[in-house]
């Protein structure tokens, strides 16, 4: 069901000091920050040969990142996000399975444009997992 | 510098029931448990069409996966892998840029065969990086 890996999120303390390390300490490709009001995050996209890194600093004062952050305040790697092609069957799927889908359980429209969901970390070994229909 | 990400590795409670949710919840295709008595763990991949997740489970009295489990009971991602071309020049230039790397500093021969190495999560934004040659 499951296909690309099509990102690792890195929830970060500093975007700025984090973007310049990805660029020049580890050479990678580093885009612009982007605001995305709709999920409380600025995000920056850094591009490998194979999948992206997406770095994650919050946005306002609901952000989703705020309470890891307090948790984690250096960082640290907040959810992978695996794509697939019928994210409503996934969804069914999964419930069916026992998982469980965080919010309403209504995709949204994610970073990239496109629907996604999350499912819950303590159903999957303490990782948060993002869905993303492609 | 860094090429792909060659995979995410979890550490996970039960590595059965971690692989048998990859496996059946998740719809990916998931391998056998191997042993990797030098890194003291077992490990499972999981190939995606892009890269691998690599589910870790302890693996002797020594192993640094313990202490992660120990603090996350549940599990969690506890490191991502990055390819470079060349690691010896990949660490110097990182130590140049005032990044640690862990233990002696010589490479090690990784899970895959070839050598890795693993940089301080605290100068990455609390993300544990191994970069691994190929």
């Amino acid at each position: 069901m499951i296909g690309r890996l099509n990102h690792v999120a890195i929830a970060v303390p500093d975007l700025e000091a984090a973007s310049a390390q990805y660029r020049n300490a580890l050479g990678a490709k580093v885009g612009a920050p982007q605001d995305e009001p709709d999920h409380g995050v600025t995000v920056v996209f850094i591009e490998l040969p194979n999948t992206k890194i997406e770095l994650l600093y919050p946005l306002g004062e609901e952000s989703p990142i705020k309470g890891f952050l307090d948790k984690n305040p250096s960082g640290g790697i907040h959810h992978v996000c695996y794509e697939v092609d019928d994210i409503l069957a996934a969804r069914d799927h999964l419930k069916s399975q026992g998982a469980r889908v965080l919010g309403s359980g209504e995709p949204k429209i994610g970073a990239h444009g496109k629907p996604v969901l999350f499912l819950h970390p303590k159903d999957f070994n303490g990782c948060l997992v993002e869905l993303e229909q492609v």
